[in-house]
């Protein structure tokens, strides 16, 4: 059974909502998950897309949207202070977290999400990125030095260009089995799919 | 009891989707639905959007996920050759028919959507849009008259600016009881909005 991919992130509020949903979903059908996250800005920049909020009309929309989508999931959510805000230094913590423990890097993904999303503190600030880190026991100086070598940077970049060769415009994105889904409202197709084999 | 408004444009194959679905759930929470036809196409001149399949790869991903969406809905669906395309006749036919019996409009409106999406009619083609309204018992030559007055086509005007004034920037998108929701895919989140009055 192939595990399924998913792309995000940290500074993205459905990627939220889809990081505490995806791993249960994915459990239900006996499947696992290949969290990938990436600079959705990278890809914006080759799109030509803008960030969300800063659309004309869909941007108070959305400011509407992401709690009560939150709401609507049974999750907290508070609008951060900074946002967008820049995710570099999360997303390399979370590759080399990885490369030690999956698992323990995915406990560490949503408590990035949520010391952005619930408890509004700067993500972008590779401190606040150590001190969520060091409550998994991950050692601070190991990390921050790790964060910064060409090979964890080249990986978060590989991870993106990976992403937008898989036609990734937008996060959350989930990869099934070859089949395509983008957005957070996307999962109970994700659940039908893996229910049945395709639809 | 506030009518749900249900915002629609009839090039779009999710306002497909939310019209073969909104009035069923509207009548389970003992709500009726207004049905309001724009031309999103004046929306985006003024918002600076783009028709969804022109985007890079969003569009690519589009063409997937109507059908695949359709499917979710036990919808038939068939991408039309001709789309995007103008709606101007089939809409300002829904408000003549309108005048006369909103429930008969209603149904002619699911017939030019079924129209495009299933039998892959032109239905820019006033001709076309006149066969379908005959089948609902309509005169060609009194609808093609009435079509082609100016109080229609100001009606059609206004239900679009009325529509942009409360901060519609894409179909379907639905207002209920002051609280906008946009896509089919937020069907669940009305539905959960209507049984509980918000949450």
């Amino acid at each position: 059974m192939n595990d399924i991919i998913f792309y995000c992130d940290f500074s993205s509020p459905y990627s939220y909502i889809a990081a505490e949903k995806i791993d249960a979903l994915a459990a239900k059908h006996g499947r696992r998950v290949d969290w990938r996250p990436i600079l959705i800005g990278a890809i914006f920049q080759q799109t030509g897309a803008v960030p969300l909020v800063q659309l004309p009309l869909k941007g108070d929309y959305s400011l509407r949207d992401f709690p009560r989508s939150a709401r609507f999931h049974g999750l907290p959510f508070k609008m951060p202070t900074r946002f967008p805000l820049p995710t570099q230094s999360a997303a390399r913590a979370f590759y080399v977290i990885a490369e030690r423990d999956a698992l323990l890097a995915r406990d560490f993904a949503r408590a990035v999400f949520r010391a952005l999303f619930v408890e509004d503190r700067d993500i972008s600030d590779l401190a606040v990125v150590l001190e969520i880190a060091a409550r998994f026991g991950i050692d601070s100086d190991e990390l921050s030095q790790a964060v910064a070598t060409s090979a964890v940077k080249e990986q978060l970049k590989r991870a993106t260009e990976t992403a937008a060769a898989q036609g990734v415009f937008g996060v959350p994105f989930f990869i099934v089995d070859q089949e395509p889904f983008w957005g957070a409202d996307r999962l109970p197709q994700v659940d039908q799919w893996l229910a049945t084999g395709g639809f």
